[in-house]
């Protein structure tokens, strides 16, 4: 029933969740009640006394002196859903039949399946879908192998490859645990693109590993979408897959957000007439994200960006704690060659995006910014500053939340993204491609709409996909990249 | 348009379809008929005179002088199919608009698709399919990985894992042009028994790499269907793999084979009044169906079993044209030790059951079998021997093929039997298993229906998935293997 998972995300996620309840957090109650005036309003009423937020009810049986209702209520995390579970329990007339965790709920069997396309009815059917048929559509490919883009699903398909070494924000969790969250990215495919997407989650070893499996399968695959892979084996496994593969590899975590970060960037600095050319962009991170977002930056033109990890500014010649994808960076960005930490790289800076971990930055130090400061803290639930601690100069600020403004989510990109290199059935991806999509998801805000509160467009806004997609198909036909 | 495959299926399998049109070469015609009395008439009597086989007739428009009609035409083959619409276009009032090739049609973009189990309309729903909800839903399969079968697609998903070595009777032509059959297989899997599978469709270059990478893939799936692997190859890979995994692995083109055709001598022995333990059973081939059939013909307790392949006889101490498998073969059957050709080894056989190649076997040989004689010509999609040219004594015939009767077709077990591995969870397959689903199967004919012509039920029997996924329930329980 309810308390499925034995722990938490953690003290500093319930916390922060604390401020308000979640959908991700809701439990679905079953309620027996009298059939009398006033009955529904007081179930209502403790239920909202108890701190739930009703988000749906429904009437399951009507007999004679008593109702049954179905309410989903969310809550701000599984204690909390508890409670709330028990103060129904106390309203008199209401009895309570059962309480259960909607997300696990939702998830009981998995959330996506198979189907075919059309059904198999007789034996004709059977002759043409299997023996004999299709044993000529086959022979057709060997012939001609180009023929495998109409005549298969690999047109339309996508691998979402991972080792859990990096979900979410939960760490290395191990592929079995990773399904859940590669399952909800098929679903987004499908919902938003119409992307027939499939996870494959590797018990695997070593980048190289990773690279030989996801090299033997890809060829049922049009595109290949690395996801949730621990920096920097994600690095070497996108590049030596790419190098190896005649379709798209596209690591989400790097370029997704990346992407989406640039799209903002772009608005934002057009909202505060600042010019990218002229800015100084601080990265905080020098994971997955981080390096992505700062190579981007610089692909763009970004007068200075300067990355950072624990261990401080990424500097020419610095020799502790790094890598080559550090190393390249090191030797790309930070104009100045500044050592330093955070904070004293963050005096005077334009912008901060933060690809790290919860509450990293003071505000103090986003206090010591330029004028007009723009501050994406991306980190993921709990980002890097909490948007009520920004000071005055800061006139932007995006995290990844949904509750609140300036949601800096991957579902505003991947999935045009691959929509696009699918439908020109592109071989590889580049620079110019992620530009673009960042470019097109820009300019969907408008001058009337672009706000210091509404610099990305809704992830659930319809021209998303199409503006993404063809941004990305001109790409990659311009590259030479399209098939198409 | 028509003639979409530059080679066909071979001169031999040309001369050989001829005898029925097939749907696997039907065409689908557009013709614009003028709207008078007689006219369809017309249009059906010249393409019965051309031989094409009408399967459908549709109205698709109707305007004053003129209809518009869509007819599905079964032919024998691709220039068969191109004669027919000559025909067409030779009809007087009739004109063609297209003419198409119907099973090339129906592969266009693939056969099967994913679909979200339910919809993503709100940041409540991607709240919940997704972050944070999901994360809430990994960390309790990372606490309890058994929960994985409860709340992933793992409890109904099935890999069809492929090198593309050994494709239906085409050969190694591949992993890109073995995916229409994987989808096939994947629509059979659905469609049949709710099983949710995805072709996996390997580069791979040794049985090891098929091992290694079924290997680490599997985490995701219930089960691992192997597929149209080459012998001796498919034995190391299944051997080594369900060593490695503690899900089922189960390689069709020999399990389910051997099954039906088990299920087809237990029945055809029934009728006969032959008693299994008394009956000596020829087996011509010594691939994957070849060596899977005699296994459990030997593990079921049949007196006694010949293995041949092209060298002759498999005995003890042969030493040209051997591997393991073979071996194992030569030293568990074969009572007599006899070395011999297939001619000799059927003299005053029981049974025979082919799994060779076309047109392999002479009449006279089954001539010389026991009185009511058992002939299984299962080479697809042409038999070691024709039913037509099978001598008197052989008193029940079978082959692979749907236009005669008695269809030793592996759809009759491999969905019921992924079925009942998937509902227990079962952790390896066994013997018991197949011969469980072979008893299930054969018990499906009553005793008053079963005849010569009728010893297996017909793929469309609703119980057959039942029955068979049942028995092998039940045989994982006995043996210790079921989960649930």
């Amino acid at each position: 029933m309810l308390n499925q998972s034995r722990r938490g995300l953690g003290g500093e996620e319930a916390a922060v969740n604390a401020i308000n309840p979640s959908a991700g957090y809701a439990i679905a109650l079953r309620v027996e009640l009298q059939n009398a005036p006033g009955q529904l309003g007081r179930l209502t009423t403790a239920i909202g006394r108890a701190g739930g937020d009703i988000f749906g009810v429904d009437l399951v049986e009507h007999h004679g002196a008593s109702l049954v209702r179905d309410l989903v209520v969310k809550c701000r995390d599984e204690v909390h859903g508890q409670q709330v579970a028990q103060a129904v329990g106390r309203v008199r007339g209401a009895k309570l039949v059962s309480a259960t965790d909607r997300t696990f709920e939702l998830h009981q069997g998995g959330k996506i399946a198979i189907v075919s396309k059309f059904a198999l009815r007789t034996r004709d059917d059977l002759s043409m879908a299997y023996t004999p048929g299709v044993g000529r559509v086959s022979m057709a490919i060997a012939d001609d192998p180009a023929r495998v883009w109409d005549l298969t699903i690999k047109r339309n398909s996508v691998a979402i490859i991972t080792d859990g070494s990096a979900v979410l924000g939960l760490g290395n969790i191990g592929p079995a645990a990773s399904l859940p969250v590669m399952e909800g990215k098929a679903m987004l495919f499908k919902d938003f693109a119409g992307v027939d997407a499939y996870p494959i989650c590797l018990e695997a070893s070593s980048p190289d590993q990773i690279v030989e499996v996801a090299a033997a399968i890809a060829t049922g695959f049009g595109g290949i979408n690395l996801e949730d892979i621990a920096a920097p084996a994600c690095f070497e496994v996108e590049e030596k897959l790419q190098a190896r593969l005649d379709i798209p590899v596209f690591h989400d975590d790097q370029h997704g957000t990346a992407v989406v970060a640039l799209a903002a960037l772009i608005n934002a600095a057009r909202l505060l007439n600042k010019k990218l050319e002229d800015m100084r962009v601080v990265v905080l991170g020098a994971g997955a994200a981080g390096i992505a977002c700062a190579r981007l930056l610089l692909h763009l033109g970004v007068g200075d960006v300067i990355g950072l990890d624990r261990t401080g500014t990424l500097y020419d010649g610095r020799s502790t704690n790094m890598n080559p994808w550090k190393q390249w960076l090191a030797e790309n960005s930070n104009r100045r060659g500044l050592n330093a930490d955070a904070a004293e790289a963050l005096r005077g800076a334009d912008a901060f995006i933060g690809v790290s971990g919860p509450g990293l930055v003071e505000p103090a130090w986003l206090g010591a910014m330029a004028k007009d400061a723009i501050v994406f803290a991306l980190a993921n639930p709990i980002p890097e500053i909490m948007p009520e601690q920004v000071p005055k100069n800061v006139r932007v600020v995006a995290t990844g939340r949904s509750d609140y403004p300036n949601q800096i989510n991957n579902v505003l990109v991947f999935p045009g993204f691959f929509r696009g290199l699918l439908d020109c059935r592109a071989r590889a991806t580049n620079n110019e491609m992620k530009v673009a999509a960042a470019r097109a998801l820009a300019a969907l805000v408008s001058d009337q709409e672009l706000a210091e509160d509404y610099i990305v467009p809704s992830v659930f806004d319809k021209r998303i996909v199409p503006a993404v997609s063809g941004a990305v198909r001109e790409a990659a036909e311009a590259a030479g990249l399209a098939r198409t």
